[in-house]
């Protein structure tokens, strides 16, 4: 039987075996470390001396993604990017993932096929084997939930924990262009309802839907310090957005810290975009979350390494804990305690 | 404030990291390897020179379980011992799990306390640390996503394909059992549907019961194995049906195989209540799954060290790719090739 072009198949036609055989045909290994990936009833993995980081995150639908607007193909890049994200936080190098899915019956075989592309894309992007999973059923909706393993020397490896009074506080790239290119998305969807013929109004806002829908994780940030011989004291990558991951730096480490606020990075096209829905765009860069960017400590003295990179800003210092964790506002100088408002998932739902 | 007892929390009084330090406050540390647990963007975890596993499972409410009769509790402890199983089945030990779960708003703190209760019970078992995780909402239901990492010395490893012809097929303990404890938990839980004063007629059948809502993973027989210097040629859980498992080792051995029908071990209540409903128990066993069992094949040689083990049976032997795998019927003995029948989770939703 020939296979018509176009024609939808339903995943109960190819069942468990057969969907599981058709997304992992044509996976790649990419790390010597992947003795055994997919087919047997585990993985197996070979780190000799280095140690392991493991990471799991878990994306539900109507909660985390809504796919009247999200491509299914980005979703699945994004799913596996900020687990990587995590693995790079710890100054670690990922190797490994699993991707364990939950489907409605509302999603065909080609739905899923695209959803897969982008997990295969984002792992030959950076050179992660895909070694296990589970492919399930869903009364409702798509729930992905990906566990990251990575590697790293015992030496080298930065937990949130390290940072000292004095150290200065850096982030790369710049932030709140992931929550803005959320809103634009939304408002576009809320004008598709009202009227299906309307075509969205994305032009030149590109970098932040890009930010939302395909962001990537700062593995650049790890050649920067293995170059310059930097080993950050604390780190963490921002998906819930500055305040809170500062805040569980300070708490980590138990010290306190002063955030400026003119010194906080921020894109044209963030800050074009909040005017234009008149959201104070420093509520999106605080508050905002998945920007996947890195916010880490270095002692005071290596200020000098980092001070022309391009794509590193220090936004502050650690201080003592009896200080507290502040913002400094930009006009008066004001000090302000941070709040962590950053996402929640389990506030009430609507 | 004091907390009146009996009182009934909101998911959302919580919040996230709330929630988190809740559930992860009492967890105990059973293993050097785990260099650091919960609390950082990963664990890091110190395999040394051996090789790591992984495995991960997903349960997903309405498909895998059903609220209704599923104590929470019980639901946490299974959901750990059915990634465990995976990792024994790979001659593996397992050291480290991470948790995912996302939550709809039905949920009260006290519910997901009892689940995680179970989980850390099992964690307390088997000596596995629970080293992270993701706490989320869903719009319907809950969603739980396991992932277990395990250790094990390369030349120890057992995959599926090791089966070579003439080899024993040998199963722990008795099958169907999961099964039929499933089909008398939903006769009584129809029964309640429609009279909700009728008490469930459940006496009598406490093993099956057990089989299904609080399975074991065989742990013991990786003793057995290393007491008597047994190195299993292939091995597999039973988690869909010995049917289905039976066929994954013969494919991946290249092989062929003789399944004898009167060898294979039931237990007297998974009889009995088979033929209290009508079913043939041989269909619970080949097909019902959820036994989690070790299926394993040695060389014929090693007979003699299992042979008196009140926990293993023989129930065939592996042949020839050529002659296919077949089933060798208890009255003719006729052979009847086999089907992966098992638990197909993507098959159309009523």
């Amino acid at each position: 039987m020939t296979e018509k072009k176009g024609t939808i198949h339903q995943l109960s036609e190819l069942g468990e075996f057969g969907l599981i055989n058709r997304l992992t045909s044509h996976l790649t290994i990419h790390n010597k470390s992947t003795l055994k990936g997919v087919g047997d009833d585990c993985a197996v993995l070979d780190f000799n001396n280095k140690k392991t980081v493991v990471t799991t995150d878990m994306l539900t639908e109507g909660v985390h993604f809504n796919l009247m607007y999200v491509p299914l193909k980005h979703l699945g890049y994004k799913a596996v990017v900020v687990n990587l994200s995590d693995v790079y936080a710890m100054n670690a190098i990922p190797k490994q993932i699993t991707v364990s899915m939950a489907l409605s019956s509302k999603f065909s075989i080609e739905a899923i096929d695209e959803l897969y592309a982008g997990i295969r894309l984002a792992c030959d992007n950076y050179g992660v084997d895909l070694v296990g999973g589970d492919t399930t059923s869903s009364m409702t909706g798509l729930v992905l939930s990906i566990t990251a393993l990575g590697k790293v020397e015992e030496e080298d490896v930065v937990f949130r924990s390290g940072a000292k009074p004095t150290d200065l506080l850096c982030v790369s790239g710049d932030l709140g262009g992931a929550y803005m290119g959320l809103q634009l998305l939304e408002r576009e969807n809320e004008v598709f309802k009202v009227n299906p013929k309307m075509q969205p109004q994305l032009e030149g806002y590109d970098y932040i839907l890009e930010r939302q829908l395909k962001p990537e994780a700062r593995r650049d940030m790890l050649k920067v310090f293995a170059d310059q011989k930097i080993r950050p004291t604390a780190m963490i990558d921002i998906s819930d957005g500055l305040s809170s991951e500062i805040m569980h730096i300070c708490e980590a480490s138990g010290t306190g810290c002063k955030l400026f606020e003119d010194r906080i990075p921020m894109d044209d096209q963030t800050k074009q975009m909040a005017e234009e829905l008149n959201i104070n765009p420093l509520v999106a860069a605080l508050n905002g979350g998945e920007d996947y960017e890195l916010l880490f400590t270095i002692p005071v003295g290596e200020y000098d390494k980092i001070r022309n990179h391009p794509d590193i800003t220090v936004i502050g210092h650690i201080t003592e804990k009896s200080e507290g964790a502040n913002l400094v506002t930009a006009g008066s100088g004001q000090e302000i305690p941070l709040m962590a408002q950053g996402w929640n998932p389990l506030k009430d739902q609507e």
